[in-house]
């Protein structure tokens, strides 16, 4: 749909958007999995009213019902193995989830708790002993179960956690103990409520020798109340989620058999001898939490998706909305007509397509990995630091979406008959839950500085800055792939160093090669000064680490901005020309030029922008703005949000 | 009280923070008031226990025995004149909502509703006959009301509403009647269950003649059930403030007496006809609504104020909650510690301190003119401007601030046990009502604009823009404050233009030179681009505006920027030496330095800031950071804030 009345004065004509192939094309070869979501999505649309008039006790039953009826469906269980009934496909059980976050974020969070991170749990951590015996009943979700990694004390650093099991050989048990307070389990979805096992994580002890965080598959409920030695409490009601029942659990001496390990990757002599074909305690620690990767794709891909809904409704709204005259006497100009509500929103809208195909190249990545279609050391380093940055970056998005399109709504946003309410609520612990983001960028820096070396899980942060300054700045930035890109840019374009004054703006290769030049100077900054400071400067490196680390999270943002671009640009180099890629290239174009815009000053003080070009950049993110006003509706329809899910009768009619 | 093991290893001695008359200096002259509303707050304190534990419709009637019972302390009722129950001191008033805000803040949004808006309407619209039959009950909260102007169609364009008020000459009554849906009064706080009375805005109809939007008393409820000829819906759950009753008004032919005109700008005569002192509509309208601008300044105030009891509670906890380790086998470095962690949370320490003096500034202008103290046609305007702009910059930083903090607090601060679910979820529409921000902002331009022209009150937007187009350039500028203080900037300055480049990054004469030269150049931007747009390309004023909106609100910005930083230091100026005055010259830096780094681009762009000056400003913002680490915890608990207010017992112990 073009509206001809807002054409810009200029020549420019809208490119004609197929909405029904650009939805293919972002659906790609999941389509009959998503449509099976919208599907469920539009029968239990009823939830939405649920979440308002439920009490919290009856919205959690309620959810669990829904999480119930949804894993009838085979939605829920597409990335377990099929012998248990599973669907046997680990990128379909991603989109599944991803879909899923069109509507209600309770249910898309304890599907994410149930088949996730208890279920995945067993999965990827548990031998056919533990699957035999649990995975068909989780799968279908009459096994309700939690993921009790989380301790009070320690919410990101969980090599720390304090709770404690301990091998008794004469019983052949593991004995789990909470010590202290700070090591109580906490904020555990399912704990407060519904789950009758939890995988606990804790210190194994064997024969008085700490071997590290393991886990162990534990029954906290019996017949509905909490198993001998279990505690519970509740978390009580939360800011949002208030579907999912979240809680606290101590252990007090509570004894599981040997057998209870999870044992992939070690395991417990039943004369009480430690096992392991991983030697290092560090690297045996990650390769474990490594296998949960799909949690972060998982919530990072939500997280797009929920952005999608906010931004729907903003921009129906904004071509029906009108306020003040255009003319004297004239009707009231449309919203989407202002050119500050152009800013407000078709970045935004542009960042979410780039997200959404920068989360299709880590849901296959992730699927190649997991399904052994390419899964070596490296494949699955990347894959962890791609995980890592691209929740981060997505639930930033989704957090500073959902706001922007709130209040780009005005007052009938703050209704909870709309849907931002309840989106801005749920989904505001996204950026804290699978990973704080903040440590998540560190991980990805970690992945880049030290090129993902052969001891990189075997690092802590201050084993990285010893490493990094055990090296030349050069060995670090030789090492990285930006830097053999950036070399091949240099030899491609003419004038050599001065590519980036003479490119054209809308010139795929100068926007990646100014996102490219960005992250190696940043990169080699940081080892720079992390060098600088332990040799020079004599400091202790945890000291150095901390006064460098805004430049280490930069450097991972300006990494995952550059992964993100070529995400989006792959995808427009193989599709053929037409209407929807002329508007995805516009799209494109006003991703790469904002991105590039919101850190100009960095550009200008680093000499790749002259201050002329800087302006011109702004100049031509306002144009791009306006071209792709007129098909933004298309744009938003293309994503394929059941209408239901839009909710928001006054809004968008 | 200075933590000696985070000191920098540099010779920077933290000055000590006398907290008591730090408190004091915050206070001001409203100290006693200030302290009676603490008082109030930790008496009804359990408020915070009953927004969880209590149905929404049980919540509402809680929160009205709460506003009466604060009533009866007097207050709520300081604006008032002392005749009627009041306190006779406007400025008071500000001042005991602004502390108000560290509590529950549908209290505080329903003292805003009874007092603010209906109170205020009968007061500042009103004449003697009104004044005396309804103050004392509306006071005492007897008779409570609500203020009837947003309608569904027109939110921030109150001119354009489409609720009509016709003159009856033979029953000399006026008859009020709601055109169509769009027209039905909407997000009207009491109006759902508590009001009995609505001051109603409509076009006012004499003889057939329109005479623009008046406000009348008009009884909606009578023992319960709405009155005759009024239909009342309630808006529902919203995303926050759910202690406060908004709903939906439809009028249908309902009569009230000529004498429920609120008469002091224009009445209508038994016969019919109508008189008015102000002659011009749009000037009369703009005086009405220009009486009410109290609301934005206690908005703007009450934002400020909640944004400080999150940074209290995230400063707090950060230096509570350690997180990995700084040595190896040490303990877990403290979260304050980290850079990063300096980095999202002391500037915005530094903005909350910033903003609290603005509103002091503009609060005494409210005073002064309200109470007749300095009250002209120009301090009338500028007093709207300020308010605008400050509300804006206050609200915005709230949200921001409270979602930094809770992110800052991790899956601790998503509980609602703590403050931040309430604390976002009911300040998230403080940027939308009594005004919407962007809104705001363009009022805040125009004024700019036009220097606050005679003509000013009787522009719209494409009044400014023709306004502007008529002058030259040089003209808008001359005539702005800002141009007259650079051109004293550059008379005491050393090097002419150079200043920016010789002085020190901690002169505030640089500072505020900064900030004042990216005003006025804006300014000419604006103008330059209306005028080329209007004249040059011959397009139309509105879309010459929406093209240049971006650069309009961008203006407004930083004009309102650069008063916030002279609050700031004029009141640093005004200080005695000593530990008190060192520690707000390192916020004030902060403050000024954070500003100019976030638009670093810009002012390079203009040739303010070489490349080699920003990044050291850059290096500055860091180092002041690590500064003030050691008194983060003495300037949150300056505030005072009622410890039962921060609750969060888990996350500050």
């Amino acid at each position: 749909m073009v509206t001809n009345a807002t054409a810009p004065p200029n020549a420019f004509v809208p490119p004609a958007v197929d909405i029904r192939a650009l939805t293919a094309l972002l659906d790609g070869e999941y389509a009959a999995v998503r449509d099976l979501v919208r599907t469920n999505l539009s029968t239990y649309a009823s939830v939405f009213e649920e979440a308002e008039s439920l009490g919290i006790d009856e919205f959690r039953e309620r959810v669990r019902e829904l999480v119930v009826a949804l894993a009838a469906t085979g939605q829920t269980g597409m990335g377990f193995p099929k012998e248990y009934g599973g669907g046997g496909d680990v990128g379909a059980s991603i989109a599944a989830f991803e879909t899923l976050a069109f509507g209600d974020l309770s249910v898309l969070v304890k599907v994410g708790v149930q088949f996730g991170l208890f279920g995945g749990a067993i999965l990827q951590l548990g031998t056919e002993r533990h699957h035999a015996a649990y995975l068909p009943d989780v799968i279908s979700g009459k096994l309700m179960g939690c993921f009790a990694m989380t301790e009070t004390g320690h919410g990101s650093n969980v090599q720390a956690l304090g709770t404690v099991a301990t091998y008794d050989s004469h019983s052949q048990e593991f004995v789990i103990t909470t010590h202290g307070d700070q090591a109580r389990k906490d904020y555990i979805g399912n704990a407060a409520r519904h789950a009758e096992l939890a995988v606990v994580f804790a210190q194994l002890e064997v024969d008085g020798r700490r071997e590290g965080v393991h886990a162990f598959v534990v029954p906290i409920r019996v017949g509905g109340a909490a198993a001998p030695g279990v505690r519970i409490e509740d978390d009580g009601r939360k800011m949002g989620l208030n579907g999912v029942d979240n809680g606290r659990i101590w252990f007090d001496g509570v004894r599981v058999p040997r057998e209870a390990l999870l044992n992939r990757f070690a395991d417990v002599t039943p004369e009480g001898t430690y096992e392991s074909s991983i030697e290092s305690p560090n690297r045996r620690f990650f390769t474990m939490l490594g296998t949960l990767v799909q949690g972060r794709v998982s919530v990072g891909g939500g997280a797009v998706n929920a952005s999608k809904v906010a931004l729907a409704i903003a921009t129906k709204y904004a071509v029906r909305r009108r306020q003040f005259e255009a003319d004297a006497g004239s009707e009231e100009q449309l919203l989407l007509d202002y050119g500050m509500h152009q800013r407000r929103l078709l970045p935004l809208l542009a960042a979410t397509y780039a997200l959404h195909f920068a989360q299709d190249v880590v849901r296959t990545q992730l699927h190649e990995v997991f399904s052994g279609i390419k899964d070596d050391e490296q494949a699955r380093r990347e894959l962890e630091s791609r995980a890592a940055g691209t929740k981060a970056l997505g639930t930033w998005h989704a957090t500073r979406t959902i706001q922007e399109c709130r209040e780009a709504c005005g007052g009938a946003g703050y209704l909870a008959v709309n849907r931002f309410a309840a989106l801005k609520a749920d989904s505001d612990i996204f950026t804290t839950f699978e990973g704080d983001n903040h440590v998540l960028l560190q991980l990805v820096a970690k992945g880049l500085l030290t090129d993902y070396a052969s001891e990189f899980e075997d690092m802590d942060q201050l084993g990285m800055v010893r490493f990094v300054t055990g090296l030349a700045v050069e060995t670090v930035i030789e090492k990285t792939s930006v830097h053999k890109l950036l070399e091949r840019v240099r030899d491609l374009l003419p004038g050599g160093d001065d590519w980036d004054q003479e490119a054209g703006l809308l010139d795929p290769d100068y926007q990646l090669a100014m996102l490219r030049y960005r992250e190696e100077h940043m990169l080699a900054g940081v080892a720079r000064r992390l060098k600088r400071g332990v040799e020079d400067q004599k400091a202790h490196p945890g000291a150095v680490f901390s006064r460098v680390q805004d430049h280490v999270i930069a450097v991972a943002r300006a990494h995952m901005e550059r992964l993100v671009l070529e995400a989006f640009t792959d995808k427009l180099r193989a599709m053929p020309e037409g209407g929807n890629k002329t508007a995805l290239r516009l799209l494109c174009d006003l991703y790469a030029l904002s991105t590039i815009e919101a850190d100009r000053a960095w550009f200008m003080e680093h000499g790749r922008l002259s201050v002329q070009r800087s302006k011109a950049i702004s100049r031509e993110v306002n144009d791009l703005c306006h071209k792709i006003r007129p098909i933004a509706v298309d744009l938003v329809d293309a994503w394929g949000i059941p209408p239901v899910m839009l909710r928001s009768p006054e809004l968008i009619g």
